[in-house]
């Protein structure tokens, strides 16, 4: 009977997600896997025997090097809420049907938040019911909002990509000598981590952000317009970096006061946009200033160009970790990061129980942020700054990154 | 008495304005300039006398690579229309009286249509007057819609950025399973050559864009939702380019049929953005289909972290070559690139006559676009391709790009 491993990718895209499956493929290819199976779509794909070989997708080391440098999720992603299997065993009878049809040893998932809670649940019913299956997590998410570990494979090069192109908005924002105020939205639902690298952008040669709005802290609009008008009395251009995740004391999303048509996602998950289209228009009719919103949209998530290498070389890593943990009989298990030192920078991997991780957020502390809530304190630099150090170039072919595809998906 | 020359910077912002500056200072000081001043914020800072000694500000050739480097306009911008004299000499009076104080010799000005203008009234205006300052345009915008040039500096880079993010956002696109539309919005008033640069994404590592909105044709909704219903019955994920200046047949903007607040400048030009926001809206409510917009906003022309080498080389090129027809007697002109060759490409530079440029505006030549007007011919990638070609790598400190920045502004 051979022995088998299977790779899932799960929820958004990052910029180094596939920087993991690489890891993970090249772990299992090491220790002797005999197939290594990649689900299209994810538990979607699974459920549909939408497999692919990876063996025969993956032929050349080139093709490893291209998959690293590749944003997005080389399998396809899915968001699927596995139900609790108390209450619904015929999904989990199926799974594991085809995993034992597909004679699979070792099952990982590269994922956030939602994909951790899949682990659990797959590892505990495995358990519950004597399968040898070994479920390991692999995480993966730039909101940096995952338990246990220092911080998140895909966080690094989104803070990266983040730095890098606020520097780029201070500049082009203080081209004019006119009052102008450019409000930019950052992804992160509940969690400022990505917000707060807008601050890695400011050194001496650049201003930085002027203002933060983080999810953490509780949003007033007409103190936010106060505190505005204070930073145009002193300078003439002013950038405010806001997370699309700010509520109201009620707990209304700021982005819910402006007018868009709103969907909800699987996991209930409200679409956020528009937070920093509204705050504008309510600077330019409150305070009379000219206004524009930026948002950074997908591009933070999915910029391949501009990635951390610290970054790609960790998310790589957490999947050769993973590999090694569930070829050693490791399951219902995340591989998590561990700063050793950060004067050098260190950090290695360690596994941990799926349980203390799966469904908590971690948020960034509020000892972490000044007292007006509006600029972090150097202990974020201290944490963040390592995250972005140095570069992936891109493989550019006739003028653009070259990437690697799955025609299959 | 001494032979000085004074630079300006205006419109838009792009990644190569820097560059050119760079081209023109070093050149005034190879062919021996007293001094060499920068306006700050373009003829506003001129009529203030708010102006730079260069000499004193770029200290080093450290300095000038970081120039190069550095998005935005190092001198700040403006947006200011000269009447013209026959209508009101105070301000050309009051700006040759300075320029005459500032005993300028050379007058360059760096930037769009609206600048060829200014450079074209202050040199008739100095004919008439038998004023012997010479002025010389430097063609600079992203939108590469001025005429006698090939092409515009400025305008390969941006497309480069809008060919990398476009893979990106492909990639980006196709992860889930699901039917999902992504209208991507670029910039593009009246000339659709930055939308029609995402048409360069497509190749054997990625699916490319599979429609084009250009503002050279007239726009129908109907139409358009259409296509992309068509469109949906073949593949899963589609992506769209939209151009911001998209217009009805009646003449309005397209993004005229969303809500938001709109501003005009002082150019009469309004601000043009939710195209994308509106049609991603349409395709939701009207085909029941998921659906995003993506504004690339100010991120393509600020962009310094990914430029085209080619374009930052020719955007130093012209400088240099305006500084030479200026110090050998050329006023009333802008410097042009001239392609010589394809394959290999080849590019010189050539001062045309600036009555033949300022005020007119260079729009695609419909015999590029294919006959659904959904596509670019191959005569297109011909054109642009070679203008991507290479990379200017920033300079890295601290996990950042370096920039330059003049704090007197």
């Amino acid at each position: 009977m051979a022995k088998n491993a299977i790779i899932g990718q799960s929820g958004g895209p990052t910029s180094v997600i596939n920087s993991s499956l690489a890891g993970v493929f090249q772990a299992c290819e090491n220790r002797g896997a005999d197939n290594i199976y990649g689900m299209c779509n994810g538990l979607h794909g699974l459920l549909d025997k939408n497999i692919v070989d990876l063996k025969r997708t993956l032929l050349s080391s080139l093709e490893i090097e291209l998959l690293k440098r590749t944003p997005s999720a080389y399998l396809g992603s899915c968001r699927y809420k596995l139900p609790h299997y108390e209450k619904d065993t015929y999904i989990y009878d199926k799974i594991f049907q085809i995993l034992n049809e597909l004679e699979i040893e070792w099952f990982f998932y590269i994922g956030g938040n939602d994909s951790m809670d899949t682990i659990c649940k797959l590892s505990d019913y495995a358990k519950e019911n004597n399968s040898s299956i070994k479920f390991m997590g692999v995480p993966k998410t730039i909101d940096n909002d995952l338990m246990i570990t220092d911080h998140t494979p895909g966080y690094g090069s989104a803070a990266k990509y983040i730095g890098v192109v606020m520097k780029e908005i201070v500049r082009d924002a203080t081209v004019y000598d006119t009052p102008y105020v450019t409000v930019v939205e950052i992804m992160g639902r509940n969690a400022g981590w990505l917000t707060a690298a807008a601050t890695l952008s400011k050194s001496d040669d650049c201003e930085g952000v002027d203002m933060l709005c983080l999810p953490e802290v509780p949003f007033d609009t007409d103190k936010f317009l106060t505190k505005t008008e204070a930073l145009l009395n002193n300078q003439k251009s002013i950038v405010i970096a806001v997370s699309e995740g700010v509520k109201l004391t009620d707990g209304r999303y700021v982005c819910e006061l402006s007018d868009d048509t709103r969907f909800t996602d699987a996991f209930g998950h409200k679409n956020l946009t528009g937070t920093a289209r509204y705050l504008s228009n309510q600077i330019m009719k409150k305070l009379g200033t000219k206004a524009r919103s930026v948002e950074l949209s997908t591009l933070q998530r999915c910029a391949g160009h501009v990635t951390s290498r610290t970054d790609i070389t960790e998310a790589y890593q957490v999947g050769g970790a993973a590999a090694k943990a569930a070829f050693e009989g490791h399951t219902g298990e995340m591989i998590a990061l561990k700063r050793i030192s950060n004067d050098p920078y260190q950090c290695t991997t360690q596994p941990h129980d799926i349980h203390k991780v799966a469904n908590f957020e971690k948020k960034i502390p509020l000892e972490w942020i000044n007292e007006t809530y509006t600029d972090m304190l150097p202990v974020f630099h201290q944490y963040a700054r390592p995250l972005i150090q140095a570069e992936l170039t891109p493989i550019y072919i006739n003028g653009l990154p070259r990437h690697i595809y799955l025609k299959e998906l």
